[in-house]
């Protein structure tokens, strides 16, 4: 079963990719979505929010605009390390390379060492492989631990981010037509949906009460600006799974009663992480 | 009044800053938060989400934690053009220097013109100032209208992304202890809250019905991952101010007895965009 992701080799999102198949590097999101759709993939992985930057507004329009189903999910830890060629040290190095959101993330670190100047690139992984072909001991790259694996790069600091409790959940996507793949999940179900309330006084209130009344349990919300069309919010709900299933599916017949549109985006176990980080 | 934003001039948030009195440009998003509490820039000018990438949850985190309060808003159109030297051509050119946000926003034009290389920049402005420094013509950037403008760069292409519609909203903090300074604002106002609920089937349902019951229109609701404390959620809820506004204040006196912490984070009106963009 292979599995796509954005990025290339020793990315956050390979971690996630690997944890239930052979990963298979795509360019962008919008790839990952298409090898899916068009079988080139069975699964896609794909980040929908990061405890820090929020979710990924992006991977979410993608999902409502592919034939695809959320078949699982993950979360990966982003421990950002700072990786070096065998031998380099951070008091001999003077420039550190990373993509920039992973560069603002470790402002203290660098804040501490004067002597290093932050290098923007593509992506994290990206800088780890830049950092092993250019064979300057000087160039250090702030990527994942499974980086430093992939392009032969030592480990010399762990961990160098400002802010800690920074995680990434991942959904494993697969087309909608063909049959699903068996992920290793394991329980409590999940259940992901999108749906449009008319922007009017309690709409919300309304709708969440299909939910309420079945002692369903919510595990995310969250409005979508949706500046194209202000008289309509869009929503992605998480709930939990019920027992038995069929009240999960009542709940969302009535939530029709009450909404614009209803998207049944998957239900799902969560793939655990694999032994130790 | 001087306006802390994070970037250099150019950056999209400088467009925010510079609405509402002079841009003061600032390392990072917390060194605009410190500047605004020790009174070095008496407001902030912060991204709070955009339309593609999501809610900016490091700038809920930092207003959660300094003593300020939002004052008002505004929404700037993320309008990437392409930029380079006076004289120079996209034909012409081979590299195009970016943040990887803005390069990967833009992909489907770098698709039709295979000749150019994008290169990572740490952001936008930066990466225009780049290329007016290096004065080389084959390089160029993807930026603001603005920062060609502030770089002496011309623009080649306008709206490169390829998605339609991609906008960030920016709230201006202003420290709680000191008068608030009067803002161009103009109605409707909002009232910005975040509160904590016990993990607990319904506890969303029964904190929304302080609002439902008032007939107050809810304008974004979130519900943020919160690792650390998995038997508590934090949500930030936005919703239109109300007349008279006693009755805002008593909604959030009700939810007190149903939330876990209740934090009241501003009561605003909108800046509007000044003029043509």
């Amino acid at each position: 079963m292979r599995v796509g992701y954005q990025g290339e080799p020793g990315a956050y999102s390979e971690i996630a990719a690997e944890r239930v198949g052979p990963p298979v590097a795509h360019r962008s999101f919008e790839a990952v979505f298409e090898g899916v759709a068009a079988g080139a993939v069975e699964v896609g992985a794909l980040p929908l929010e990061n405890s820090l930057a929020g979710s990924v507004h992006r991977n979410y329009d993608l999902l409502l605009r592919y034939p695809v189903t959320i078949v699982g999910e993950t979360v990966v830890r982003i421990d950002h390390c700072v990786l070096g060629l065998p031998g380099a040290t951070v008091e001999g190095a003077r420039h550190v390379r990373s993509h920039p959101q992973a560069l603002a993330q470790c402002e203290a670190w660098f804040a501490r060492r004067p002597h290093l100047g932050p290098v923007a690139a593509y992506d994290t992984a990206g800088a780890a492989r830049e950092v092993a072909e250019a064979r300057d001991p000087a160039v250090l790259a702030i990527a994942s631990r499974k980086a430093a694996q992939t392009y032969g790069l030592e480990i010399l600091e762990e961990d160098v981010a400002t802010a800690a409790g920074n995680h990434t959940r991942f959904a494993y996507i697969a087309a909608r037509e063909r049959p699903l793949p068996a992920l290793p999940t394991v329980p409590p179900g999940k259940v992901s949906i999108a749906f449009t309330v008319p922007h009017t006084r309690g709409s919300l209130f309304r709708a969440l009460a299909a939910f309420a009344l079945r002692d369903i349990n919510l595990q995310k919300i969250e409005s979508r600006p949706w500046l194209e069309r202000p008289f309509e919010y869009l929503f992605y709900l998480d709930f939990d799974d019920t027992e038995p299933p069929e009240i999960a599916e009542r709940a969302v017949e009535q939530l029709r009663e009450f909404a614009g549109e209803v998207r049944w985006l998957g239900r799902y176990g969560r793939v655990p992480e694999a032994g130790p980080a």
